[in-house]
């Protein structure tokens, strides 16, 4: 059974990733290529030609066209057989699937359903990306050997930093301060303040709070899977308006989740501070103490992973905590519902 | 179809692998959690938190209790739920099995069925164990990617030994000496004499023998697959009464299988023997020469396995050395059987 | 599905490669023991004791016999069990099937059906083999993670030449010249000439042509896997007779496909040419040149292969040049029928 949402956006590569190579990627299962038009525009072509679905990405692209490395036959960046070598007459089955793309956030996004539906407003809201005051770590990327509804489970979960990121994000002052659920029409949010605490590894390294401080954790999640978390720290006591989280220590922390296989995920993330946000130095930390970070996730959730399909078991007990994950799976189980019922006569209205 | 018996005692580890450190180790197909208490004794739980089925093996030991890495969910050593963070009451099934454990013979063992059937009387005795004029080679470790009853075979069988093991245990002599095979309500026994035959290589490597010699092999197999060797030598035409065979050279190598996998088993062993008793070197070099003979077996079994495996057939004709190892499956199978019975009224009287 | 033709002569080795060590192979999914015998004659046997299914290529060879390395039966080059040790009478089904082989072309020829129909003239000719004025490199191998059929679809198919071949034996000259076929009982034909067009990379390398040639690509395919490529260059507008095309630059290249497996073949290839015949470092340089293109072919072909076992379709679109592919796999898919057909009273007559 498969796990997957079509119609949505997905970042299928970093911008800096797509250019005049041939570059393949799996999203969703299926073999994506990418590359990018003499305009400078991504294209995406399902990498597989359908004589003997050798990879395209063998290949070589002549202008815009990719010419499959096999017999050479040709393909625009719709997918239309340009040139059967050897052939006059193009077969009508000869053909590939080409995607919708969109550049943004430094990042190709790429659609994997109907193309009809494929409307660029979609893609998630970063907030405070390119304006002053704040520092950008971006093109991060890691690779999870686990499916990404185990990693959206994580995503709405404030209470697993405590445990998992202990030591970066997480300390044992959250250990029972329970978390408040919001449910919207396509996103849910799990969010925590944890107050009179001593602040987290990497809050200790890299702010100046002298005391303890409080600390939020907002985890909203984006249907199917894009992760937005802001999480902060100010001096305890203080009144926690947008105003005074700003002038504190505070991150917007996106997380990109692109499926690749059901059991496997590419995990595309960028962060934001408003801390040095002009310090390359504290760049670099932050991007290293981050990926740390994931990669803790990474390796628990490989363990899950394995352990689930070794035994068909998801889980045998649930627990409070799993409010949020649990309403994600639900919502993204309607998802899937709809995309496999025919649409009524208005559907694209 | 499982070829386990459950009802049993395995040797889990070595009593010096089991400490105050986490130790994950498969053992009849479960995840095992194996850890030492505060007050030194072994503690086994199911590896695998009911939650979402992280190995408790990557939490923490708090006292005698183990914390999941993920959520903090903490077990007692009866795999009783002490606390779930965040939340006040535990949920019924927020519990993991906890396994019976013994220690004897400086390894730890394990009863992975019925708890209410766990006797440590049941676990084999080792002859000499101890006593002064033996020297003991244990804590010693080989993994076998074959099952366990394709090992068990070898186990019951000397006369592999003259063809897989001519650099140690075996030579020529014995090619053409058949075995006596005896059965008990759970072992089999199956023997020969070979007599007037020179010493096999570690015989003549340790032993003073100027002459030829009568050689005996005494294949014990307790189910389900506890293997006991009694071997040995003594100038040809002795009288191989109890005493001459102590005084003759003479060694008790006891092999304990505890089944990974089907397909896989974990082979623990250990040594005694009556020359040069307290001689490290010898000790160093019994350890190696035994090893090698018993990787002969690993690295054989491993071909049969896939073989077999491969084909779906396990021997095509059977001989005359069958009768010992078709004893030993036979009564498995009735092991097996009687474990998946209802146990009528008295069964556990 | 098997798309194995059985009843046909396959190269099981290279002589050079079976001598009198136990040489261990996989052909058509069997596995396969290889040795010769006191004589100098090839033997084979199926590489598994039918005891408990161990391999024999561990155990010994004693004179003409074989002894299996686990309990010492031993088997004849036909594969009748001679002797069981420790048992007088020998089981009926102690026997090992034995494989007719004939050796030709140094190399060792295998069948591996019906040893009735074995007859050596069905052997394929190698035209100028041995003869004068032909230089010849064999003894080459590569391994393919690919069906054969996959292999065999290149193999008459001029075409792919121009696009995966371009550093070697193919050029750009080609792209638009369209193939005939020609069908007979046993073998297809795939042939085109590519007139005044600049010699490929090999030819230009090794031959000296000043001006444009006209090329000829002649794809033999004997069912059910051996391939002869008779290739060449000759100045432009030379009559194409035999005679002119020996006093060009002529190759004859032969693959000899060997089934390992469903999705892995082995490759057996040797060439023949007729310039410089007797330079070694041109044999070399030849070897060397002919195996990258070989390799191009197999790296292709492995990717090709993985997609169609994940996506269980073997083509989306059908072209003009898979004409001959297409006769070929229809004439096997005959001959497995006829394989699997009861023989008609006077079918071996």
């Amino acid at each position: 059974m498969s796990t997957f949402v079509r119609n949505a956006w997905y970042v299928a590569a970093w911008s800096h990733e797509v250019g005049r190579q041939l570059l393949a990627r799996t999203i969703l299962g299926d073999p994506v290529l990418l590359y990018r038009r003499e305009d400078g525009q991504p294209a995406a072509l399902v990498d597989r030609c359908p004589h003997k679905l050798a990879p395209l990405s063998l290949g070589e692209l002549k202008g815009d066209h990719v010419q499959c490395g096999y017999h050479g036959m040709t393909f625009d960046c719709t997918g239309s057989c340009v040139r059967v070598p050897g052939q006059q007459n193009i077969p009508p089955t000869a053909r590939v699937r080409a995607y919708p793309l969109h550049e943004r956030y430094n990042a190709v996004w790429i659609w994997m359903g109907d193309p009809a539906l494929a409307d660029p407003a979609a893609i998630v809201e970063v907030p405070r990306y390119g304006e002053p005051g704040w520092g950008l770590v971006d093109g991060q990327y890691l690779h999870f050997r686990s499916n990404y509804l185990n990693i959206t489970d994580n995503l709405v979960d404030p209470a697993h930093t405590t445990y998992v990121h202990k030591k970066t994000i997480g300390n044992a002052a959250g250990e029972d301060v329970g978390v408040t659920v919001e449910q919207g029409d396509a996103h849910v949010l799990a969010y925590r303040w944890i107050r009179n605490a001593p602040p987290v590894p990497l809050v200790a390294r890299m702010g100046n709070f002298r005391g303890v401080t409080d600390r939020w954790q907002y985890y909203y999640l984006h249907l199917p899977s894009t992760s937005y978390v802001d999480f902060g720290s100010i001096d305890a006591g203080t009144e926690p308006s947008e105003a005074n989280k700003d002038s504190g220590f505070r991150s917007f922390s996106f997380n990109f989740l692109t499926p690749e296989t059901e059991s496997t995920t590419h995990y595309f993330w960028l962060h934001l501070r408003n801390y040095h946000p002009g310090d390359p130095k504290v760049s670099a930390d932050v991007a290293s103490l981050m990926a740390l970070t994931f990669q803790e996730d990474a390796d628990l959730l490989a363990f899950v992973q394995r352990e689930q399909e070794r035994t068909g078991v998801r889980e045998y007990t649930r627990l409070a905590i799993d409010n949020a994950p649990a309403r994600i799976r639900r919502m993204v189980e309607r998802l899937q519902a709809a995309e496999a019922t025919p649409p009524g006569p208005d559907s694209r209205a």
